[in-house]
């Protein structure tokens, strides 16, 4: 049996640009005999290739969907040398990089981690909303088909006064990323062949674009209101919230532009 | 009226060491005036404040507890200057931290953040358990009084199939902090108080030991095994996992030592 001599380390970037790496997974990249980089999962719009590449002194190997999710290239790689692969937001929240952890420690890869901001914590804290009182979260995803899940999820959320994160589709390698109009649309639409009464034009909605950098933009508002606003470029992310506490309602007033009584109806 | 010229930067430092802070941070913190830093909502156990230092360049103010809350240190600081303000984890994850936003926004101070690992997606993604199927989370508190509150979450949570992610409750400046043991001790009280089957010995959970950092520990087994099991030094964290998918179950018996017929048990 031949013991590999390698390791892979997952190395989370953040949301926005190179420098959300830490200061330890700088230093990984650095010392790794091969640095990958997956760009596919997660869109980070500030990143520019040329400055990540200055910033680790070599030029990383870029993989798509494919080559992620066939993981043999960065395997085989990881079974001879140390091989750093970074990855966009917190490493493990996609399914395929617990399945590329499992198989690379099923061959006796030592596997490190090296984590990052991820939308999970962030979103929430951008809208001044409290983590513990957020339920299941869900994607809504483009149509066909109309997924029932994600008002399902709102619907048990709300009824428990929880509030709901949302997270939208992107197809980073076709270039589309689902708006936070479409999202709401989605949901107003869901609620029309539902009709359970989770989701409606007056319900408070939270549409944060571009979180975690400097561009990010937090906007509260009915979802009629969203429908028609204009969040700029993608990644977009959505919150329903539940009942508010009276620092959250006040948190949605100060940063996301909330209507005082419109919060007020939901504490 | 006078206009502030000042700003305030929450900038979160992770969960293990100064090198958890990401590249923006550390830009930041280098270019303040002042940097504080916040000494009690969370245990950074390979923090050496001498590293810090060395880092930044300069000695940050170590803030209390008392001075985080009354929050008129800061505030006037960053009146007149740009004040980062160095916090363990991701910023906005405490009430404090929101609440000091707020009093910031409404004195118009400029305020900025730059986001870090937090333990809501770490925890998690060290457990190769997937994000959207965790439903509320919860503090388990020290007694008295015992808090009904996490008992009825992971209720609520398992009726649904959902997992439940416990914060274990720490007092960093009484070097108080609450083991995985102790936290499984207090489920099975609230058990025996309520009778409703939601926790018992044979249960299986998830404990994690010093989330991010290289002497991060995770293990899986039923409640009664854990119970007596020596995670080590703090800060410690627990799952209670509800339905498995296959690769969640897979991932506990690969990453966190689980027996295989318990996890099936939970698929």
């Amino acid at each position: 049996m031949v013991i590999p001599m390698g390791s892979l380390t997952f190395i989370g970037m953040g949301l926005y640009d190179e420098k959300g790496i830490s200061l330890r997974g700088l230093e990984v990249a650095r010392s790794a005999h091969t640095v990958m980089l997956e760009g596919y999962t997660n869109l980070m719009p500030g990143l520019k290739p040329e400055a990540l590449e200055a910033l680790i002194g070599r030029k990383p190997v870029l993989l798509g969907r494919k080559a992620v999710e066939d993981g043999r290239e960065i395997l085989s790689a990881a079974e001879g040398h140390d091989v750093a692969f970074l990855v966009a937001g917190d490493p493990f929240i996609a399914t395929t990089h617990v399945d590329l952890r499992m198989r690379a420690a099923r061959r006796g890869i030592r596997v490190e981690v090296v984590n990052a901001p991820s939308i999970i914590s962030v979103a929430p804290g951008a809208a001044g909303l409290q983590n513990y009182k957020f339920g299941k979260s869900a994607t809504i995803t483009f149509p066909p088909p109309h997924s029932d899940v994600p008002y399902d999820t709102l619907r048990m959320n709300r009824a428990a006064g929880l509030h709901t994160l949302f997270f939208l589709d992107l197809r980073v390698e076709e270039g589309r990323f689902m708006t936070i109009n479409e999202a709401i649309g989605l949901l107003l639409d869901a609620e029309g062949r539902r009709g359970e009464g989770a989701f409606g034009a007056g319900t408070l909605a939270v549409g944060i674009a571009r979180a975690g950098g400097p561009e990010q933009l937090v906007r509260a508002g009915t979802a009629d209101a969203l429908l028609k606003a204009d969040f700029g470029k993608p990644p977009h992310a959505l919150i329903v919230p539940g009942r508010l506490h009276f620092m959250e309602a006040d948190a949605l007033v100060e940063f996301a532009g909330a209507d005082g009584k419109l919060v007020r109806g939901n504490e």
